[in-house]
């Protein structure tokens, strides 16, 4: 892992780096010293490691819990080049729904293409940074929701070190059977109102969770929607398993 | 209103009242002075004013908010008198339900006629509270699940005082109607493996409310098996929208 730049803005240091073909971000405390829970986030389809969601929760994670976080760049997002398989791929999908064909099963099957990619890649991140003298191999949360939760699911199912996680927005048809396998404590995002993801698929995600403790927080709204004062219940959350 | 006892225990004033035939319960903190929010909760079927999930949330509705909180006995419950004509429906309900009929719409039909009588009893009592020096005319709440939830939804319906309410393990069939005239921010609470209340039943009614803010928040387990995280997100729900 090659960090390229550190920041500091109200106490939260921010480290660029790369990880092989990886861009990513670690946020910190500054001069944080010693092992602490960290947080992985998954970013949203068509978003970024910096997308202002993910920024504005992770400043919150460091500042209030003194959690690490990380976040870096899917495969053909962000900084990633293009990538021509999984482009023609989505072009296919897109000219099938636009021939009448049901999209939902289609993006399932492309997230668990990409998934296929990801979990590996995030384990070696997730390798990576416990590595560095100011993260060290503390409990692992795992925060991701949309593409987030999609790509999150399989990857929270393979990794023993995560240990709890909030997910949302993502629906069965992508996730279920990964899903079956996640036994760690869950608070689980849904937009009554998605225009995106049907609030049956959404449900059924939910219910799949093999999970022990799992909460559904369900909030009207739209996709993109989630009301604000869900971040302060991701903080206590967090806070409860990883602290 | 006429208070009939006064003991005290870890700051947390209870007095003992009746108000006509009404026998309730009055919390506030240990020389409360001046105007604060209330909190009025409506216990379960089979339950009093004083059971010990009413006893539990109270106390930390006065000791961590420095609320007020009463409850009251319903009508054939606690303290007051075996009423002869809900006893005779409820036997006929369950003389129908043993024939083979479907108990929900009977205890649905039935909840509709106790709140009847419930939701101005408990108009007076608000009125009578309000009256005493240490509450006063502050923002009120609601909280109330099962029956508490059946009688609670028309009685916030109904009630223009109630700013906020956590209801819960209840169904579209009792109180779809009045649901859809509740628009103050609710919490509600539905256990994802309920043996009494069908989920699609509790969904529905989350889904009837008309609040713009409205937030489910769905857990694994039975009836009675809310988690005891889920007091600790009331207590912030309340002091949100009542502090």
């Amino acid at each position: 892992m090659r960090f390229t730049s550190e920041t500091s803005c109200d106490g939260v240091s921010e480290q660029l780096f790369t990880l092989g073909e990886i861009p990513g971000v670690l946020w910190t405390p500054d001069g944080a010293a010693g092992t602490r829970p960290l947080v992985f986030m998954g970013h949203g389809g068509g978003q970024h490691k910096k997308a202002p969601g993910i920024v504005a929760r992770a400043r919150r994670f460091v500042a209030e819990c003194g959690f690490a976080v990380v976040a870096v760049d899917v495969p053909g997002h962000g900084d990633r080049p293009k990538d021509e398989e999984y482009n023609r791929i989505a072009t296919e999908n897109q000219a099938r729904a636009d021939a009448g064909e049901d999209l939902a099963p289609l993006i399932a099957g492309f997230q668990a293409l990409v998934a296929r990619q990801t979990v590996p890649e995030w384990q070696a991140v997730l390798d990576a940074v416990q590595q560095a003298e100011h993260v060290g191999a503390g409990p692992v949360g795992y925060w991701g929701v949309s593409l987030g939760c999609g790509l999150g699911v399989p990857f929270v199912a393979a990794e023993p070190r995560v240990r709890a996680a909030v997910l949302g927005l993502g629906g069965a048809q992508a996730s279920a059977e990964a899903a079956a396998r996640i036994t760690v404590p869950v608070e689980f995002l849904l937009q009554w109102d998605d225009e995106r993801m049907p609030r049956a698929q959404g449900l059924a995600l939910f219910d799949a969770l093999a999970s022990a403790e799992k909460t559904l927080h369900a909030n009207p709204g739209k996709h993109g929607e989630i009301p604000a004062f869900e971040l302060d219940s991701t903080l206590r959350f967090f806070a409860r398993h990883l602290g």
